[in-house]
């Protein structure tokens, strides 16, 4: 099924079931309030969300209404924990080249993975807010899943099972601010800012198919200004699967429902600068800084810019049929200065 | 005021206020039903709750019951937000001392700050579990505080005025495997557990002249099997106060509501491994690792064993009186296959 969170002016939202063709929706206050109360209760309600899900699909709902995403928060607006992987190390291997570092051998079986903030994340359709340009706003396009309730030491097999919900995200980076602050040894802190995800979350069951081995294996489609930038297969060159990610992050603690853990920025493996782009034939970029890296180790340094204010960033992911899954992450970058506080 | 949260099977508790001297405690299901909701909404539902307090202080309330610490969680049971400092720089200085590094000039006038997990706080009275014994269990004795909604490179000023709460908390930590998660250099991650909070917050004002310039200037009294085992003064030299950690936080991005900023390990500046502790007349130490750098600094090599399974850890505060203020932390270590699934 599919599940997404109303903006109603409060913190949390409502929760609502989404029709499978995203055109939509129905309010489901009597089975469960708001997106976190459904994943603390998963097994109570997902029963009747599901119902109200199919009865949707079949045109049969008398009170459903039409589905904008622009009216719609991240389906989690806030969450008690993001910890994001970066489970392609192709992406890993690029940064390390660019510097002319090897990649350590413990990197190809020991994920890494990061505590990221999950006090207030951004709507799929507002604006990435920072002070400053020159902090090098990038985009992160990602995959995520949402989990239930997840014992410490969890095998693969049970955190597979732990996966309630899939989702898309925007994991906005500050590029120049990442290496102070990884020199100082305590994680990225300053230099994330707050992420975006796509406005539908989507059960594992409903992605058939594409969902296998803990893997979403379909094309996640980054546009930049409205010109195709990425459009990588999620499934391929993804060195840890989401049940490998869960475990890892529950390797030494338990986790609690409405936990979402990230893939890290999505990246195929490809010959070079040239054959990447999609323009010139290749599956182009979920990063800013992957084309930077590709740039730096072929002509020495970077080209291409990090996002200005004004910049659009789109990020969607299409079924077989070409119809949208999850709605579309679609933002632009605001100088803070002008947000109305 | 003081405030806590009385365990009732849920994952977020109830509200309640808390006597001054902590015998009596008053829920509040008509002003706000929990301790997220009472952040969220802190302008309205402050007022009628400092009206409970001072009720409930003046022994005129009609439907307070006694105050058992046992039967309450953490003050927030599962956070949006739980971002540590290292303020007490000597605590840094004797980490690298014992490694014969040089502290980075940066760290006098650049925090370093974690963001750790929320999803799920340890209860103050709950067992510390862990798979073993091995990882190097270790408690941080700290103080905290959490915030309501801050601006997005918010001046030191605001972030000051944005501290509605102060708490104790034991920032539970995995010694052993720190070095390996920090050369990954995404931060500690695995190596940090979940944490403890002393069952009482207090608002800054109820602790008079002992918080100034955002410091809180107590000794924090940490026990290990009934034995004293520290009682630094967390307003000695702490290098950042509160108000510069939370504008750290700050910086790039808003702080929700009910983020909680820790102080990192209290720790004073003392002479040497023998006039430290507290039997020898030192104000001994907030954390394992600090006793074993001290001993690795004199002798070569830690003597010291990290917390074994049963160990206790007892954390508190006492003002001028002597009288608790936040209740105590008082826990012990359990191996995690003991825990009833």
């Amino acid at each position: 099924m599919k599940l997404a969170t109303l903006k109603d002016g409060s913190r949390d939202g409502r929760l609502v079931v989404v029709s499978r063709d995203l055109t939509q929706y129905q309010l489901v206050p009597k089975i469960s309030a708001t997106m976190q109360h459904a994943l603390d209760n998963w097994d109570l309600v997902s029963p009747p969300l599901q119902s109200v899900y199919d009865i949707l699909n079949s045109g049969e709902a008398i009170d459903a209404k039409p589905f904008d995403q622009h009216a719609f928060h991240s389906p989690l607006p806030r969450a008690y924990q993001w910890a994001d992987g970066s489970a392609y190390i192709n992406h890993v291997e690029l940064v390390r080249k660019a510097r002319n570092a090897e990649v350590p051998a413990s990197f190809y079986t020991d994920p890494l993975m990061y505590q990221g903030g999950s006090d207030s994340f951004i709507g799929p359709n507002d604006p990435i807010y920072a002070l400053t340009e020159e902090w090098g706003i990038d985009l992160e396009a990602e995959v995520a899943v949402i989990t239930g309730d997840v014992a410490m030491g969890v095998t693969t097999a049970d955190a597979a099972a732990a996966i309630r919900l899939v989702m898309l995200v925007n994991d906005v980076s500050l590029r120049n601010l990442i290496p102070n602050e990884l020199a100082k040894g305590f994680g990225f802190f300053q230099s994330k800012a707050a992420s975006a995800f796509a406005p539908v979350a989507v059960t594992p069951d409903e992605l058939g198919q594409h969902w296998q081995d803990s893997k979403l294996h379909l094309p996640l489609l980054v546009a930049l200004n409205g010109q195709p930038f990425g459009k990588p297969d999620a499934g391929e060159d993804m060195t840890f699967n989401f049940a490998q990610l869960v475990a890892h992050a529950a390797a030494t603690r338990e986790l609690a429902a409405g936990t979402i853990i990230g893939s890290g920025t999505v990246s195929n493996k490809q010959g070079n600068l040239h054959g990447s782009s999609i323009a010139n034939g290749g599956v182009g970029y979920c990063c800013l800084a992957e084309v930077r890296m590709y740039e730096t180790i072929e002509t020495g340094k970077p080209q291409t810019a990090y996002l200005q204010f004004g910049d659009r960033v789109r990020i969607e992911m299409l079924d077989a049929s070409g119809a949208s899954i999850f709605g579309a992450i679609d933002q632009s970058v605001v100088n803070y200065s002008e947000k109305v506080q």
